[in-house]
């Protein structure tokens, strides 16, 4: 493989630019510091958003950048190290968004010689990027209006079989604020959440295709080798359910402990709905196949065949457990079959459906209140628990179609339109629409959706694994904490967003926690991959420096204490039928403590000690101020 | 005393009504029915707003009312009855106010022979109204520009020395949105709350002068005086030092408990301040003497003397506690002296003090963080405990000047005009600024700011006494709360409420409940009063009654849960100076409890059985709808 001149092994070296307002193309190194300091993936997409885009331009115009980013552990033999980054000002927030996504796609990009790519600009005419070994262009697309689907498909036959392509579909053209960006085809891994699609549109950027046949070299291949056969036991071990029921394993069991949003956040209980969409039924129903991302030992992607009348077959990746939350509990459609349409529609749209979910529940529940009317939907009358209802809406955001133009731009911005009242079931923290986790079962979950870099989010914390019982080596959780209390949860969640940022920026699945993988065993392989002997103290120290520098950006765009916090229906709303059980998070307590843990100041900003020890001084634009930007209004 | 034909005795049986528009005054009389279902004072004023101002009308259009109501208790020989309600659509908060008022103004309209006056329309030019033992008439007021204390005694100069005035200053006349009504001259009783004195200026109707010599008929005067004398000696003991150093007697034992604000609610101590601010201090230093409220037998009222040369004499009454927190602390000012000139300037002004002190306390915070140049304070650099800065302040507001003219609309509007951050330190709920005492020290303040009906208000439910460790009859707390707990708060604040609905419409002074005077003797007087049997069940009842029609007025202007909210800085920050001893309110669990125990929605709106079982359906607007209204913008 070609690489560039650094030192570390494991890297590429090098980056991938393109300007396409002009159809410029050219590379530029990566620096050892850098990569010590910001490991890769999503530590490198929060160090470029820093440098080199304002907090104030438009997300979906030319000045932003669209950036991929790969890491030291993508094409190497570590265990589930298929994972890359996408990141860029998100349009749908108005912060920074870096999005996570599994697959072939990133271990390709390594094997084709570089880390990464940062695309600015905005081409004239719909293009299509094409890597093969170092070499790029950037080619015509007649792809434009094409399914992702079908222009995978397409743009395989122009390039190679063997090619691994990111794609966006009538979604991200259309600038659906949460379109989303279809990796490996009907295999459907997708960097989903805040509308990377929508600016991949924005740019006229159709795909991304690459080929490598480079090996991504190792300082120690025989050291590293050793290492993974001793935790691979461990991890197979860990991920059984996910390797049999796929993510999907767990639903039945969140309905139990009431953590599944279930019709808008409004009830707590589903039980046959749960066993009827959970991934036990899909393995015995619809299931053809499992999907592994690289170097996966897992298999927890879905492969699935559904024949129905009622709107044909679908074919391909099945739906995750976000996806079943989000277009089944949340709609209380319980009918696996339109759920898994759903799911397809969505990837050939290219739509994020926890997001595209949410909205569709939210237009529901509006429905029902009256502020939106058949008028509005074209005459469809939107009703809980109703396949027409799913795949028609599904269908009308996607095309951006009667009211499906108002839900494309997210349910914050839908609400804000539709005015009354609606902004209390809009279910979002900084936009973002919530993931498929209820704080009202896992107390910290409240304190992650609030606190996250991207919005709401239950995969920057991930600390309700805690919750649930799980131990995580090396980090101080040998025992399981009280999902219903705030006490310690503060410094739990600051200390698991740190280690998650790691394992988005090596990048490594975060499934890997289930399988004792912690601080001390990415540590050893850092060392094996790159060569420079790490400490698992100094990564965790790398994690804090990227979602500090995360924050500090966010800070630019006007976001401190008063943006994190949860839709009222989540700290206020016992719901119904789970009254006496359950018990309503306790946000301010752990805010406090978190703010306190992180040594930012009770307004939710990095202290000036906090950015020196972190070492981030150049990345602070008001060195003077404590608050908020003047883009508060934008950003909240 | 003439009557009106009503049986009930207590009642004058009428009211007066003026139409300023038309210059018309006529009576009207008062239903038996509506006196047992809505007692008085606060419950007809409610009971008024719904049936004659609609939830979208201008707060300071012709098309508001402005109603003065006094209730059975008033003018009889019932201990601390020497009160009064004023209420309106409120200008400052979009909703409904109610401003309890002390003195002796109360008492006399009753003897003048009507229970209340209702006012509408809006004059062309500046008048006063002059009622005289039942005769009423509008006269040409050239009084427009002098402040309330000088109006005030020109007035009785031109009417009768012994009438009893209630006035608004230059602030009610421009409109300053927290204007107050000064009753009782340099003594200065104030309906000061939610901007009733801005309704009244946008009137143009100076004052209301009258004069009353008829004698309040009570049904069993021998039986009220047996009871009276019974419960007075429990009255004098509980209130002993409220009546040596006024309620600025728990300024030490506040700050001490973390329930004083200071600096705008960042800190949480400030021990050398409160002493000198305090009202031992006050007492040793500046008092020359006490006011007493209408048959008050406590005399908290203070009256002061203070020669200063910095800005002359102050003369007059002094200020209570909820002033010297919030004129004093809040701004970080331990000088008493230019507290009580502050408090004076508030007093001709006529300014409610503590949205006074709260808008400069946001205006210096806005200063330091560079939302507010000397460009707009006109050069003066505002400052922490600078007494320079409070008076020019409370000047600027009061005319209206430079700066004055933001932070006269009060603190919401104000931070929502300055933006970049600004909102995070605008302390209010639904627009009413924030009183004196922390929620961060007792939790139930927490809910009773959020859910009470005016906005941030530690009146309406009071409860906070209970966790402070007193005592109240017949409601079932004979025992000490943890006040950082929220169990069981919800109940408490809910039947406190109720219980104050009825101390603000018998009226009596909520200090009784220091003395224990509870619902069975507040029925027992009811009884003597009016010859009417009501048992304390049925009189709470009422109070229920008369909260939720407050409540449902509100969800008519947009208010639902969403509106039922703290600022975050009482939510989420422990204070740094307290950290280790402060726990935050859960407002999330306290609410939830709250709407259960009321019998309302999650979304925080009466349902239609508790609608029914308090015989409100004549009330509901809108029966089909469980949500706010289309003015929910204007409210939040």
């Amino acid at each position: 493989m070609r690489r560039g001149l650094m030192a570390l092994k494991g890297y590429a070296g090098r980056v991938l630019r393109i300007d396409l307002s002009k159809g410029r193309i050219w590379e530029e190194p990566i620096e050892e510091d850098a990569a010590i300091r910001f490991i890769g993936g999503r530590g490198f997409v929060a160090k470029i958003l820093c440098e080199e885009v304002p907090a104030g331009v438009d997300p979906l115009g030319p000045e932003n950048e669209l950036i991929f980013m790969a890491g030291p552990f993508a094409g190497t033999p570590i265990p589930n190290s298929g994972r890359h980054q996408v990141g860029c000002k998100s349009p749908l927030t108005g912060i920074l968004a870096h999005s996570d996504c599994g697959g072939t796609w990133g271990q390709e990009l390594k094997r084709s010689g570089y880390d990464g790519i940062i695309i600015s600009g905005r081409s004239e005419r719909p293009v299509y990027l094409w890597i093969e070994d170092g070499g790029a262009e950037l080619r015509d697309s007649d792809h434009w209006g094409l399914d992702a689907y079908e222009a995978t498909d397409a743009i395989l036959k122009e390039t190679d079989q063997g090619a691994k392509v990111a794609c966006i579909g009538p979604a991200g053209e259309k600038l659906v604020k949460f379109a989303s960006i279809l990796h490996d085809g009907r295999h459907a891994r997708m960097a989903a959440r805040a509308g990377v699609g929508a600016v991949m549109g924005s740019k006229r950027l159709k795909a991304i295709a690459v080929r490598g046949s480079g090996e991504v070299e190792v300082h120690d291949p025989e050291g590293l080798q050793r290492s993974i056969r001793e935790a691979a036991q461990d991890i197979v071990r860990g991920c059984e359910g996910l390797s049999k029921n796929g993510t999907a394993n767990i639903i039945q069991s969140c309905e139990l402990a009431g953590d599944l949003p279930i019709k808008n956040w409004q009830l707590g209980r589903w039980e046959e709905g749960a066993e009827r969409i959970s991934g036990g039924t899909m393995s015995r129903t619809i299931l053809t196949g499992r999907f592994y991302c690289a170097r996966c030992i897992v298999g927890c992607g879905r492969v699935v065949r559904v024949e129905d009348q009622r709107f044909g077959a679908v074919e391909g990746g099945g739906p995750e457990y976000e996806s079943l939350g989000a277009l089944g509990s949340l709609c209380l459609v319980d009918d696996l079959n339109a759920i898994a349409k759903a799911n397809e529609l969505c990837n050939r749209y290219g739509m994020d459906t926890i997001s595209t979910g949410s909205a569709i529940a939210f237009a529901i529940e509006a429905f029902e209140r009256g502020l939106i009317t058949k008028e509005d939907t074209g005459g469809v009358a939107l009703e809980w628990g109703d396949w027409r209802t799913l795949i028609e809406m599904v269908r009308m955001i996607g095309e951006r179609r009667g009211v499906g133009e108002l839900l494309g731009e997210g349910v914050r911005a839908a609400a804000r339109r539709l005015g009354r009242g609606s902004e209390e079931f809009s279910m979002h923290v900084k936009g973002l629409e919530c993931p498929m986790h209820d704080p009202r079962a896992y107390a910290s979950l409240a304190l992650g959706y609030a606190t996250s870099n991207r919005g709401a989010c239950h995969m920057e914390a991930f600390s309700h694994v805690i919750e649930r019982g799980l131990a995580i080596p090396d980090l101080g959780y040998p025992a399981r904490l009280d999902p219903s209390s705030f006490q310690g949860k503060g410094e739990m969640v600051a200390k698991m967003q740190n280690l998650m940022a790691l394992f988005d920026s090596l990048p490594a699945c975060k499934f890997l926690v289930f399988g004792k993988v912690g601080p001390a065993r990415l540590s050893e392989w850092f060392g094996y991959v790159t060569g420079r002997v790490v400490s698992k103290e100094e990564l965790l120290l790398a994690g804090e420096r990227i979602f500090n520098l995360e924050r500090l950006y966010n800070v630019r765009c006007g976001i401190s204490r008063k943006g994190d916090w949860l839709p009222l229906r989540i700290l206020a709303d016992k719901r119904a039928d789970r009254w006496e059980s359950t018990s309503l998070p306790h946000l301010g307590e752990m805010l406090s403590d978190y703010y306190r843990f992180r040594g930012w100041t009770i307004e939710g900003i990095p202290t000036e000690e906090k950015v020196k020890e972190l070492g981030l001084e150049g990345f602070v634009r008001n060195p003077g101020a404590t608050w908020g930007s003047p883009k508060a209004d934008k950003a909240d």
